[in-house]
């Protein structure tokens, strides 16, 4: 496994990353320290460190500055999380009790606030107003990315071109400026930040397509919670607007849908998900990641040929395989 | 009303920073805009901004410069009032639907990540670090004083010191670095700026003594919602831990606390109401919020006699006296 050759190489930075995070939630509260560390000890794959570290590379690698922007993004990506589990009344998230079942939603949007709060004094360490320009407009767009999906949710007529957008917002938004503040950090001039956002992004819209076609296609051990929970929560991805477009499947899945809205999610979504998974929907939205893929591999050509090219090259072969 | 006169000398700047607020969280997402305006428009006093733009009297007074702090600053106070009408499940404030009523949880959730996201955008414009150091921090502290309060919920053994603990962080902490952030702004010298801070601080917990007193004592014209909120969600105010001080009503007290937690507050909670009111309670909790009125006054004591020195004072009387 080529990733975790990567992970492998970069093992004492990404050791002391993972320390720093861990610091940084550590509050004289015990509750808060407690929910937090819950949190981070449930894991992850640390991809947005990962990817700082890396863009970082092309420019003054120093990992006590680097960190300052790694810990950060991996916060807020964590504050994403614990906000969404309210939000989709999740129990489980990779297999562990979710922060608001195991205490409650209270504590679930209060640890939420504190994360993002903390990220944003962390990079304040830094004195580099851009950092703080970038980090925090990259939040007000996730947020208005999670109110859009609130939005088109059970909306059967929505654009690809819509649902582009919105995982633009919620998922590639955040790993394009990972790649952009380990660039700032790192000192590397404009033209070779904006190609390493490019890359990050376009990896981004093909992890969110692929973990969409993962919640249809993977068992629920692959995916760590019940497949289809999509579909169930109202969540309409790319590969189920793609299968409406086929007239034999569009009418009967369209009836699926209504009927998953009706119960309010409390319902059996198979048959909905066999409908999706027998279309052009699943290829088409394979199709769909693979042309992100070449956008995020052809990104880096120009950049120098140094080890962490081809790091990034194999992250974005990772992601365009990833099965779990 | 010496208050009205205050707001009547500001009233061109005041406007400008209500049209910044408006433009703030003008989106082009449709729902977040509305919700975020609604709440806009329920008012308030202002009373963060006021205090931004009397500190910036004390340096080089920049409205330009001074709005990009003042606006922030009520958005973070509005972001933690959404955010806590989830937790409250209140349905109205200041006599108005909250956001979580008139859309729902998820809404009034991500319109508060997005307020407060956007806030932190707007400092940012400045570009001093120190600034937004001081406000993620903030914020951080306020965070955990939100965490604090639901943890100490019920808690009838907790110390008046844990009350004052909580209530700094949960309301003096954003009126003192309003101060500050309008020092900094202003480019006071530092004793300058810890004087306002200081005065902010003691103004703070002044206020929300006083507040937690209105809440037993007020009518529900006066406080925009029926009184006793606090103690049917378990929020054990200064007054409250005062009273059950005293022998004579500590049982009783203690009687009706315990049933109010046991209907989960879906009662009748004017027998505890009552039994506050005919306590020392009362006069000790206003005598308390009188002494940081005085403090809050005589951190201003070695500043220029300037005129907005008089109008800070104006603000600590009619806070120190305020019914409604």
């Amino acid at each position: 496994m080529k990733l975790l050759d990567i992970y492998a190489r970069m093992k004492s930075d990404l050791n002391k990353i993972e320390k720093q995070l861990e610091l940084s939630v550590t509050t004289d509260h015990a509750l808060l320290s407690e929910a937090s560390l819950h949190l981070l000890k449930a894991g992850g794959k640390r991809i947005r460190p990962v990817i700082v570290l890396l863009a970082g590379k092309f420019g003054q690698y120093d990992l006590d500055v680097l960190q300052k922007v790694a810990v950060p993004l991996e916060l807020i990506h964590m504050a994403t999380l614990v906000h969404d589990d309210v939000i989709d009344d999740a129990d489980t998230r990779r297999g562990q009790l979710t922060v608001k079942s195991k205490w409650d939603n209270r504590i679930a949007m209060y640890t939420g606030d504190y994360i993002y709060a903390k990220a944003l004094t962390i990079v304040t360490e830094l004195n580099n107003p851009a950092l703080h320009q970038v980090l925090s407009k990259a939040i007000v767009e996730m947020c208005i990315g999670e109110m859009e999906q609130i939005r088109d949710f059970f909306n059967t007529e929505q654009t690809v071109r819509n649902y582009l957008l919105r995982i633009r917002r919620k998922t590639a938004l955040l790993i394009a400026i990972s790649c952009r503040l380990g660039a700032i950090a790192a000192g590397t001039d404009d033209r070779t930040s904006n190609r390493l956002y490019r890359f990050g992004y376009n990896v981004g819209m093909a992890f969110q397509i692929r973990d969409d076609l993962l919640d249809l296609l993977g068992t629920a051990k692959q995916i760590g919670k019940p497949p289809g929970s999509d579909i169930r929560q109202g969540n309409i991805t790319l590969p189920v607007l793609l299968a409406l477009r086929e007239p034999a499947i569009r009418t009967p899945l369209l009836g699926e849908i209504a009927r998953i809205r009706e119960a309010g999610g409390q319902t059996d979504c198979s048959a909905a998900i066999e409908l999706i998974r027998g279309s052009r929907g699943i290829g088409e939205a394979e199709r769909m990641s693979a042309r992100y893929i070449d956008k995020a591999v052809s990104a880096l050509e120009e950049l120098p040929d140094i080890p962490a090219k081809k790091s990034m090259k194999d992250i974005a072969a990772f992601v365009g395989e990833r099965n779990y």
